[in-house]
């Protein structure tokens, strides 16, 4: 299995039908590369809701064979799911909005929350919680990072620029930001309690759901009813959005924080992953490496 | 205390400052009476989200005297909250949508669930969802009815006119209905899982929940996210909605199905409302009815 979904690269050779890219541009892959083209999410152009969407690597592609990601010299991309990477935006800074960036872009414009001077929150700082910060940002949103402790205060506030930093155990604190956001981004991807985070949406509010938590999540119904808020989701974005994500991006000059690695270095990256020692995401430069060099390291697993 | 919500009856003297109702309106009042006017929901007429909201009864008026419902000769109210009922809708057939039918037509039309042909389900089959049967099918909705058991069935096929009937714990049914309704109208005040019928909701779909439960209620996160569908709530409506739904209920010759009683029955009312032996609200004729005679019933409690 080769991984790598997020994937920067130049177009070397096309197809005899395709249209939409030509040798040379220079383009990205997120992490899905074919869809039914039948259902109705596929006909609304947001195949990541397609239910036959084949994801970049580990998946089966039609042909019968597995995918195989971007930690590769070469992709056989289907030009649907490749992006234009505009100009203005260098390489390595694209690679983390075909995924990281989308997942946060998407839900602000579905659920309609792209109006400067809203109120946002972002619940969990990592890949993607810092480009909520700075996507939010970028929209002209007042936004708050709400973790559990106080150890990315500063990174939070003077690194990334959001405008105001809430403990989630800090009671009072809490207490006074109660009824005060129209949003929070929830990045976490592990079990944590809904409540706290209602009590800070104002009337209308949505709490949006961006981690896959496998044990069930709770609350008790006047949670909602009372404040007419919602508890919704989102899954990353479509080929279209990603392309919208990228253009934003240059028109706001907006780049990730990211740290450039050779391949070499993957798998002490994967371990500092594992340690979350990261600000905030890795991009490999594959074409900068020795890949034969990096395969001898390699452990044979 | 007094009492009762959902009143209808005669003007039958106005202050001095009352501009929009006069001696002899037939009008109604819902649930609350009182609300601070200064709030961001009170702002926008949706007073029902009010902190400061005061109860048509059984709770403190601005003077600091308890408010008194309408089980009585008469009632003070507030002219904001006072709802002419129109021409062409009889008063106990009014009763029940200042409260019921109010409660169900709010949530539709403020998330955008009032197009004809759109399929919902209403989960529960009380007052308020035999409503939300009558309303939704008036918008021109499929409508399905989803019950725990059978029992129901011919009522909500035959005397409602809902299109499809789903018991909740015949897995097949369930499994075929997968995907398939736009919205939920969650009228069940008790415990209930709610990935059974999230998995019912299409992409983009939304569950209401209309009914005040304490027991948290549960779900995987993966269960909205790729669907992109919401978990929220909704609280009555406001008292413009209730004058719509009036309107709405008047133009499509909608009624809702009730069963009038005298003051003197109401205890054995309030017996049968705990056995749910009732189709659908009971509506007390409190001006038809002997006072002096049903009091003389009353036990002292």
């Amino acid at each position: 299995m080769v991984p790598g979904h997020e994937v920067v690269g130049e177009v070397v050779e096309v197809g005899p039908e395709v249209t939409k890219h030509s040798v040379g541009d220079v383009v990205g892959v997120g992490v899905i590369v074919g869809c039914c083209r039948e259902c109705r999410p596929c006909k609304a152009n947001i195949e990541q809701y397609c239910n036959k969407r084949i994801w970049s690597y580990n998946d089966v592609y039609t042909d019968g064979r597995p995918t195989q990601g971007g930690f590769a010299s070469t992709m056989v991309v289907d030009q649907k799911f490749v992006v234009k990477i505009p100009a203005g935006l260098a390489p390595e800074q694209a690679a983390p909005l075909l995924c990281a960036g989308v997942t946060v872009y998407s839900p602000l414009k579905h659920f309609g929350l792209t109006a400067p001077g809203l109120r946002g929150g972002i619940l969990g700082l990592g890949g993607v919680g810092h480009m909520g910060v700075k996507v939010a940002k970028a929209m002209g949103h007042h936004v708050t990072v709400i973790s559990s402790s106080s150890k990315k205060r500063a990174e939070a506030m003077d690194h990334l620029g959001a405008d105001a930093y809430l403990v989630s155990s800090d009671a009072d604190a809490m207490a006074a930001a109660a009824d005060s956001l129209d949003y929070i981004i929830d990045t976490v991807p592990v079990h944590h309690p809904m409540e706290p985070y209602l009590a800070l949406l104002k009337l209308d509010g949505k709490h949006v759901l961006l981690g896959v938590i496998g044990e069930p999540l709770s609350f008790v119904s006047p949670m909602v009813m009372l404040g007419r808020k919602s508890i919704t989701g989102s899954f990353i974005g479509s080929v279209d959005e990603a392309e919208e994500v990228l253009k934003f991006c240059v028109d706001k000059g907006l780049t990730s924080q990211i740290e450039v690695v050779k391949m070499g270095y993957v798998n002490e990256a994967l371990e500092r992953l594992e340690r979350n020692d990261v600000r905030y995401r890795f991009v490999v430069d594959v074409a900068g490496s020795n890949i034969e060099e990096a395969a001898a390291e390699a452990p044979s697993n």
